[in-house]
């Protein structure tokens, strides 16, 4: 995928959300534990009742490997539905991983080649040739860490350094990359502040948002900030859509709080 | 495991060496592709081959990821091999995961409790409580990543902030997290200068250690200011080891490298 595809489906949907699908066994409806795959079958339900609001679905690939190979196999069926039933779906492997170069080509083959995503989020710490082997793939998207959602993100990533603050110097730096256009950043929405400086320095670049919700991130706040003239941003719910009912209406009741944020999208798009 | 045993086990094998399990179809011996799981038949020669000479195994995921479904099988049958079989190892999955809280736990359920790995590799960059997660696990350890062996490393890690260079910063401030004491530390051979500084900041910690051999590290210089009473240092060989030959001899072959290496060891072991 392009980011301009991406785009045309934002303008098409007016939508600019991307559904985490973090699944749970423990808080997904007790009726869906009774099947072959509970995890792939509550994915393909939310994926059938809410693809049509949102741009982009992003698995967390912890909540799949932590029930092992029943759960490697949940996420290769997850995707391989999204890419046949809505190809036109931006899919994020929400990965965070990063190693040496000969271990991330590992990692891109795994995520672009045999999974078959068009993105993967790739931790910074490691520098640039831990990165450049997931943007060596054409039409992919390298998703780097830049300032996250959680508590203790300050720790590291707000140190004033020789230049500036870290999460900074890791945007500057990334852009000095090979084939840093099909780079992307995560920017937590619980720090929406920092968007005007961050568009300082990536003003074109897609962002992607989780925060918003269950995490106290406000959706208007970042868009202040965020948002560039294609759009530009991907804000991510999780919790707040999957979870809006654990009855047999849960598909229904996640498409209706997807619904919602889609309403406040639009309002805030046909604005631009 | 305590750190108490793994010293043990290094005090009566006089060997302190890590093999990491880095497995690539294109490099094994051709024969073995005929067999129904390749990547275990040779994982299983190798350890088979050297349990004897080394304390730690360190299977990279990435490399079982690439090969999806069943190579994440391979690494299931890995590990589970190792613990019945050689249960005196100190298992590593060298994953460098790191994700907010509830997505850490999923992955600490992943490797402790599905897995049962005895430690886990793991990146700083988020912070405190995207680790402590890990560090909940009673006689489980989280190896965080400091000063990495890759050319890049130095683009981050080696930042000057307020106070110091930014993996100094990760060591002491990882000082401060709950269940410290259960931390070790990845510290690459290929800066064996740095590890004076970093005996400052950790003196009794556990340090693993890649990057002697393929990438160019010095055994001897990395004891001479790594080392500690305890030994505290875990050296880890991949592609020298298991890649010795590719023929129907590889593991013989792969023994005599490990034993090369645990020799020297001795000769470092019983000057100390």
């Amino acid at each position: 995928m392009t980011t301009q595809q991406l785009y045309e489906q934002i303008k098409r949907k007016k939508s600019f959300l991307c559904i985490g699908l973090d699944v749970d066994l423990d808080k997904i409806p007790q009726h869906l534990l009774a099947t072959e795959d509970p995890i792939f079958e509550f994915n393909k339900a939310i994926i059938d009742a809410t693809h049509d609001v949102c741009v982009s679905y992003k698995p967390n690939t912890a909540f799949y490997e932590a029930y092992g190979l029943k759960g490697w196999q949940s996420l290769e069926k997850t995707i391989r539905y999204i890419n046949e039933k809505y190809p036109e779906i931006f899919t994020i492997a929400d990965a965070k991983r990063g190693d040496i170069g000969n271990t991330s080509s590992m990692y891109a083959k795994a995520f672009f080649e045999d999974l078959q995503f068009d993105s993967v989020t790739v931790a910074p710490y490691m520098g640039r040739d831990s990165v450049e082997p997931f943007l060596q793939y054409k039409d992919k998207f390298t998703i780097l860490l830049a300032l996250t959602s959680n508590d203790s993100s300050s720790e590291f990533q707000l140190l004033k350094t020789d230049h500036d603050e870290l999460y900074k110097e890791v945007l500057r730096k990334s852009k000095t990359w090979k084939n840093s256009n099909q780079l992307m950043y995560v920017v937590g929405a619980t720090r929406a502040e920092y968007f005007r400086e961050i568009r300082k320095i990536v003003p074109d670049s897609f962002l992607l948002v989780p925060g918003v919700g269950a995490q106290g991130g406000s959706l208007i706040d970042v868009c202040k900030y965020g948002l560039n003239k294609k759009v530009g941003l991907l804000i991510n719910s999780s919790r707040g859509i999957l979870y809006a009912s654990d009855k047999e209406d849960f598909a229904e009741k996640a498409r209706f709080e997807a619904l919602k944020l889609q309403r406040e999208m639009q309002i805030i798009y046909e604005k631009l």
